[in-house]
């Protein structure tokens, strides 16, 4: 079980018996606050709840020994969203924490299973993506952009180890055995070892819970590839993070999600729909109190727009007693919202210039 | 069936049923020796018998427009053999013709199906291989050698490319789905239509027979593979080539085989050993005459030793009349294949310091 009373998020456990046999049921390790210095919000809140191998990274903070961390881009949609800066909260967390920090653009990736041409997946994570990651605080001086494309180390290590597990591990984690899911799983494995080609080192890779699986097949192949003498990567996870509607599906035509940027209209438009955790009349929320918990609103709060614990506890009390009102919760999720993407653009027309200048092979 | 009365060879047509079943069974083009000017002696004796689109490639040497022959060097073995050379026999054939001639080298699938190291699999191609290919009649300076490891077009073609066939055609061709076998075939066929991207012509691919699959599934995949408007590739076939004992497979510890390049000693001990067609006793040799069709020896001669089919089929018809005896044929194919071995000796040691010049990717 997980040791509540070291989060600050009163509802971190949230569905807390499903998280509880995702641990048990799949061997994962909890997360365990105490273990990581100057935690970011989303651990401190709950959010980030499990993880495999973490003994090692933190150990590796702690000794300021060496370590990496490790994410991918896809460059298939059109836009990140902010459900994905919750990996980038964590990876600027382990960079800040003196992680060496790797982040592909898995382009052949999206060529093998989105028919995106590599070429235009390359203009896409240069004049889009990986500006947009470094306006969200990725350091680009201390990260190491790289595509999959055009990484020789990556693609051999690829091959050399696609020997190492069998068609139905792969079937195991896809439900599927397109050649183009296995040869894309098989080149992702290789992306997660691929800093210890450069040096021994543990590396962690921060992602939704739903990826655990890669995580797993990365770290059995990297124990049967024994030549190599890996590390086994170490995962740190996340939970699902709902859409505005409630529901754990993302949908564009639903616009149940905000985009990084959005313009201030549309994210009003959409704030607006979004399911709160009010009663049916302001008298009744008055008299009964919100459910923050329950509150599409709130998990902004949390994840995102209030960095603050003393303000986000405040205002999480505000709402039960009643003192805050949903409409009011959505003005203000509206009011930093907007100063959110105010900055994010700012920031990002610098950041593209970086881009484009980074010595990116 | 096959037009038997264009070809030179008394036995061309060597298991004549199983050859015609093939061409039946499988929708091949049987090769038509007319349509090829300048034929090599593999051509003209019956052992290139069938093929796909080769009238296109036909077509593109007589008219001298461009085309390309491609053929891979897997450095897997420590040593090419004889017959091996019936594939560089055609590639040179064809870049005589006027082909461009693409030579790769499989590093990628070498790593991935036989776990040998990338870094080892180029040290062998650069020390042995090509220079040995160089050897045995590629010219050079007209010879695109590329590694699949560094060559980024071929890979990112692989991902482009691997959606666009199933599992099951993949273990169609190679009885197994081990994802090391899969990521391998679909570089393979990346590899195959690689030169197309560079410019739209057609291509032929020589191979033995049982490479068929893989020219099939190629097409299949070039066809389906619309945006890239390939010309569908072309495979020309070569029979099966027998070992010295007779049996179809190659075996080390068996010693059935001449390598590339092999002491006299050994190959003076080899061919002492090679099943011929001769009779029992010397007397009954010279009654009965030999029978050069079940001659291990005549196969050398044939596809590899005797140039001229004068002499050729001189030679067959004293050994049929009994005038030659097998003892005499092991002789002459002994300082024969001597003469080999020094010609390429004397030539190894030039190409080798070629192909660690060449500037290959």
């Amino acid at each position: 079980m997980m040791k509540k009373e070291k989060f600050i998020d009163p509802w971190g456990s949230e569905l807390p018996e499903d998280y509880a046999r995702l641990i048990k049921e799949f061997g994962l390790e909890e997360f365990n606050l105490a273990d990581f210095p100057n935690p970011n919000k989303l651990m401190r809140r709950g959010l980030v709840f499990a993880g495999r191998g973490l003994k090692e990274i933190s150990k590796a903070i702690k000794e300021k020994k060496p370590f990496y961390a490790l994410s991918g881009i896809m460059p298939s949609s059109e836009k990140i969203h902010l459900g994905n800066k919750c990996v980038i909260d964590n990876m600027a967390y382990f960079q800040q924490q003196g992680a060496k920090t790797y982040m592909l653009v898995a382009d052949l990736e999206a060529a093998a299973t989105r028919g995106i041409d590599i070429k235009e997946a390359r203009k896409r994570a240069l004049n889009y993506y990986i500006p947009a990651y470094i306006s969200l605080g990725l350091d680009p001086k201390k990260t190491k952009f790289y595509f999959q494309s055009t990484n020789k180390d990556v693609v051999g290590l690829a091959y050399s180890l696609s020997g190492k597990a069998t068609i139905n591990e792969y079937r195991a984690i896809y439900g599927s055995t397109s050649p183009s899911r296995i040869i894309s799983s098989v080149l992702q494995v290789a992306d997660i070892l691929y800093p210890q080609l450069k040096e021994e080192m543990p590396g962690v890779v921060p992602v939704g819970i739903d990826q655990d699986p890669h995580i797993r097949l990365t770290r059995d192949i990297a124990k049967r590839a024994k030549k190599f003498k890996f590390f086994l990567p170490s995962g740190i996870y996340h939970k699902y993070t709902p859409a505005l509607d409630g529901s754990l599906k993302m949908s564009k035509s639903k616009g149940n999600f905000i985009e990084i940027p959005e313009s201030s209209d549309s994210v009003r438009n959409k704030i607006m729909k979004a399911v709160t955790g009010g009663r049916k009349t302001a008298e009744e929320q008055k008299k009964l109190g919100g459910q923050p918990e329950k509150d599409m609103i709130y998990e902004l709060f949390k994840q995102h727009l209030i960095e603050n614990d003393e303000e986000f506890l405040q205002r999480i009390k505000d709402n039960k007693s009643g003192k805050i009102l949903s409409k009011e919760d959505k003005e203000y999720a509206i009011e930093l919202l907007d100063k959110f993407m105010e900055d994010f653009n700012k920031k990002f027309e610098k950041a593209k210039n970086i881009a484009n200048n980074l010595d990116i092979d």
